[in-house]
């Protein structure tokens, strides 16, 4: 019983539902999705859900040989197995996740967030394996955070630790508003929705030419300014530099709670790759404490952006 | 062997050594101390130390008794047993100081920072027994913290985890210079230093009558602020609002990290009671994101101020 050589990960997204069949080696033997979008009825979507992955099961030789499943899930809350309250998913109030589908498949369910999943992917099967000290900063639409201290999870007392993107980095009066309600959160500058709201910035301050000013002010994503960067434009990296100083101060900060061994950064901001983590290292080496200075590392995650999410659940379901 | 039933805390303090030996109830059964102050030679305070602590040992039966020592040290490393670089004691560069007593005593001796033995302390025989997930921050001549997640210490990679004091909480132009050397540190503000430091500038910058006049602008400490506050004095009330407030933001950026059950405070500051609980639990409240509102407890330490350091170290004693 205790030598079932798979779990299922399933990565959670607004969008799409996916899964994977994944071994103790990192391999995803076999995967589907469903949309997650539109399934207004959570037992029709738990039904699809199991019908979809039948397929699946069967590839690898039947249930007997599933040893459990692990979800990574906005607002997924560890303790309880349920997500709460998530503004991007088509269920409302708190839903028992975890448990309807344990009832169905008969395997024992675990669930976390999405960044906290992240996290225990990078440590199962990725850069900071072996690692009992590091932070995971997912800088995607929002900025997510997967802490790990004496090689665990940090969840706190109600299980929704590790909120990163929602420290205050900016009290000034102009600070930018959050998703969150409140003002100057990291995450309103560092995401991907924050590096367009500071082009857009930037381009309507300065006067310099860019080959940003070609795209409609409303328009423009990180994704452009990242383009526009690798071309040598000067207004571009200046984006990424503003960027890169808030998340380098930032972490020097978060090094002054638990000294981490490594950062480990993953999403589409990292694809600027020395554009965005230099900026970032400068302004860490500037900012933290002499005792820490040269201690910790500067990683970007190298696993595949498909496959992370549902690896870093499937590596949840194997510390079961 | 393992129902010996006392254990040695040793609170290195740069002025006073204090031992006590303690019962598991955490009743302090004998006391001594030595100066710290002059004790140049190391070897020569490790032999004061262990003749001081002679008589102790034998009214408690022998070291035969004694399970192990405790130890809560300025710049203590909990990894290595050394003391690192302490600015306020009188040996230079790191001193093996745990390997010191225990080569001497023979029995185990374990060491860390006073404020995680502070934390311990509470987590032992204090206000935060039975929490796996709180933060200890005291308040005295500068800014301590000890870290509590899923019931252990923060250590971080490097054994110096839990500076919270030197979080950057102001970065603006004239933000005060701290002792570490950089701008903006939480301990700048609101140690009894940066609380005396606040005093100054606000009784500078304001016209009002204050109690605080009548003491020499740069005599006045913390404890004069206090008392004026409980005579009703609007200044020195501003004052511990100031610092309540500065507290109460940087808790709800710490809550981000590792949503704690409680907050708990230790030091002279606390002696203000509600008139700096009060703004702390206040900009807490303000500041917090939603989901942790209302989750965490403010509390202040009820241990007896001569004993908190010693029961601390012992508490650490306990957990070998």
């Amino acid at each position: 019983m205790d030598n079932k050589p798979y779990v299922i990960g399933l990565d959670l997204g607004g969008t799409n539902s996916v899964f994977g069949i994944v071994d103790a080696d990192a391999n995803v033997i076999a995967s589907t999705s469903i949309r997650t979008t539109g399934q207004n009825d959570i037992q029709v979507y738990i039904d699809n859900c199991c019908k979809a992955l039948e397929p699946l099961i069967e590839k690898v030789g039947g249930i007997d040989n599933v040893k459990s499943m692990g979800i990574g899930a906005p607002n997924g809350n560890y303790y309880t197995g349920n997500i709460e309250l998530a503004p991007n998913l088509p269920w409302k109030g708190i839903v028992p996740f975890s448990k309807l589908f344990q009832d169905r498949l008969g395997i024992p369910v675990v669930l976390t967030n999405d960044a906290n999943a992240a996290a225990i992917g990078e440590m199962t099967f990725g850069v900071a394996k072996g690692m009992k000290n590091f932070i995971m900063l997912t800088l995607g639409t929002g900025v997510g955070s997967g802490i790990v201290v004496n090689g665990e999870l940090v969840y706190g007392c109600d299980g929704f630790a590790g909120e990163l993107g929602h420290v205050i980095v900016d009290r000034s009066a102009d600070a930018r508003l959050c998703g969150c309600g409140r003002k100057g959160c990291l995450e309103a500058y560092c995401s991907a929705t924050g590096v367009a709201r500071t082009a857009r910035e930037f381009l309507t301050k300065r006067t310099e030419d860019s080959e940003l000013r070609d795209i409609p002010l409303e328009e423009i994503t990180s994704k452009d300014v990242s383009i526009a960067a690798e071309h040598g434009d000067q207004i571009a990296k200046d984006i990424y530099k503003f960027t890169g100083e808030l998340l380098g101060r930032s972490c020097a900060n978060f090094t002054a709670f638990c000294s981490p061994e490594a950062y480990v950064f993953f999403g589409g901001l990292t694809k600027a790759g020395h554009l965005i983590m230099d900026p970032i290292k400068e302004a860490y080496d500037a900012n933290v404490q002499d005792i820490f200075k040269g201690k910790a590392k500067f990683l970007i995650s190298q696993m595949d952006d498909a496959q992370a999410a549902v690896l870093g659940a499937a590596a949840l379901a194997w510390k079961i």
